[in-house]
């Protein structure tokens, strides 16, 4: 497989054969792109490292799943990178920005994820082969993204890297649904945590990291829906008052996003009779109430909850058809009635 | 002024004059711009809510500090809207993208801040005679950024708004610096909290919203430069270990970043020797010794930190000029040796 574009920089090599599952680029949807493909941007006019003689690595973190939400620096390194690793649930109006070769090692044959350590080596063999990679995460590499397990290898490798931020689906879902995590007099700081319970940790009786009970600290869960019971119950057993607000936020950031705003002890039954689907966070705090005094103003996502309301709704004209189709939504687009 | 670009939607209008300090988009630089200025891009083609007969704001994160972490939507709102509010410390290079009014809400004749409430008003104002504006935030808005007590006067006064989230400081330094927050068998959860200390804070004698310690959750203190001594005893009082480690980290995801390993106890008196900058903010856990273990490998901001180290440094080939002139730096981009 070539480097489809010329301006692509003299560094550039043919990707090597691989035994590993790969997903080719799209070859019709890079040229429904055509010629805006050479167009630089006009704040990121080249992608630094390249140019240079060895294999590199970028972690990139791909934001909470509108594709306008990754960064100017992550989605033109997606352009000149020889090859990217992308996790599962990276919105395909993202990964049609690649140019490379795609390796998706979020899924393997559709039904298991490919373990860490098999990514890890993966990427360490690419760079050793000279390849310029972007490993392409969810959200944000720093939060939960296990970015160290991968870099650790490369340095053991002597492999050089950089970690491009992103935005992280623990503030980004809150905060497009009218859920600031901070506020004055509400919450002056927020804990993110985790509320996937791995096997590791229920064998050893671990809790989740919900902190004691604070009136000025919103808590946000991510992976929120399976494990709904268990840390509720933790909450309450926290101190944490029966009828402190709880959002919901289902698939944020995308046109399918749906949010339920509960309390701490109703939250296992209301999330059961409202049937959301992950991904799932829960934003815990007074903050939740934000939401509701916002809502006369808010736009949201979804086209059905701007009908109504006069002048809100965004015009359909150049909204790109690959995002108006895409199951996962164009999230900030407000598309057509 | 005239909105400058042709392709510009209908429903551009003539920004109104106003008593307001403004500063003029730079025409110079929108020259520079060229050609690439008509070229969509090729994620978002257009910006949703464009066409429509109301004033409308959108709240974007310009993320934290580097122009290439602002989101591809972030940017190119700037480019449709047409007046900008922006906070103080944003890079040139974002603030050039701005092709209507800009007003600067940061500072006020160099000298003082405009008033929260004067914001709020002049944002409904600006809204009211129907324009389209950008409210332009450092990091992400829902983070610290005093976004609800905007966006409640909006509602007020029946003006929609969408909050487009960013890149936050709090994640994106400590990760870009080698230091992601959560970490297998180190952090699985974080803390984000101010050490900024208001003075009606200190008359009412409330603390920081540290946490008490927990061996598997990290604490990121934003603004940590002028309170350092009593945020260092409070981590003590509550339970911190007097070795755990602390990273210091200014002026994070720029070139000018420098960052100080330390530990609770010591964190003072390195501060001072050290004598770093403000913005900056202080990781506080185990993770921080990953910057360590990743050290060999992580590729770094500064063209300095980068000699020796083969075949890391960029080319320097089509790196703006005026990124590399910025005095906040062209953070991500290793420039020319």
């Amino acid at each position: 497989m070539k480097p489809r574009h010329s301006e692509s920089k003299g560094s550039r090599r043919e990707p090597r054969a691989s035994s590993e599952d790969t997903t080719p680029g799209d070859p019709k949807a890079a040229s429904e792109r055509g010629q805006s493909d050479l167009q630089p941007d006009r704040i990121l006019e080249s992608a630094p490292g390249c140019g240079t003689s060895r294999g590199f690595v970028w972690f990139v973190g791909a934001g909470p799943g509108d594709p306008g939400l990754i960064t100017l620096r992550g989605a033109q390194l997606l352009r000149t990178a020889d090859v990217v690793l992308h996790d599962a649930l990276i919105h395909s109006a993202i990964l049609d920005e690649v140019t490379g070769r795609r390796i998706d090692v979020g899924k393997r044959c559709g039904h298991h994820s490919m373990r860490q350590e098999k990514i890890s080596a993966l990427l360490a063999d690419l760079a050793g082969q000279d390849q310029r990679i972007v490993r392409l995460k969810g959200g944000d590499s720093g939060v939960l993204g296990r970015v160290a397990e991968e870099a650790l290898l490369l340095t053991e490798r002597g492999i050089p890297f950089e970690i491009v931020p992103g935005v992280s689906s623990a503030t980004a879902a809150p905060s497009a649904a009218g859920i600031p995590l901070t506020h004055r007099g509400l919450a002056d700081s927020f804990v993110v945590a985790t509320a996937h319970r791995r096997a590791d940790r229920r064998d050893a009786g671990r809790d989740f990291s919900i902190p004691t009970y604070s009136a000025c600290t919103t808590v946000v869960l991510l992976m929120a829906s399976a494990s709904v019971g268990d840390w509720s119950e933790q909450l309450l057993q926290s101190g944490y008052p029966a009828n402190l607000p709880v959002a919901l936020i289902s698939a944020g950031c995308t046109e399918l996003e749906r949010v339920v705003e509960t309390r701490v002890a109703r939250v296992e039954d209301d999330l059961r009779r409202a049937g959301l689907q992950t991904p799932m966070l829960a934003v815990v705090g007074w903050v939740v109430t934000l939401r509701g005094q916002l809502a006369g103003g808010l736009a949201r996502f979804s086209p059905d909850q701007n009908e109504g309301r006069d002048g809100v709704r965004g015009a359909p004209d150049r909204v790109p058809a690959k995002l108006e189709k895409s199951r996962r939504g164009g999230a900030c687009f407000r598309s057509a009635s």
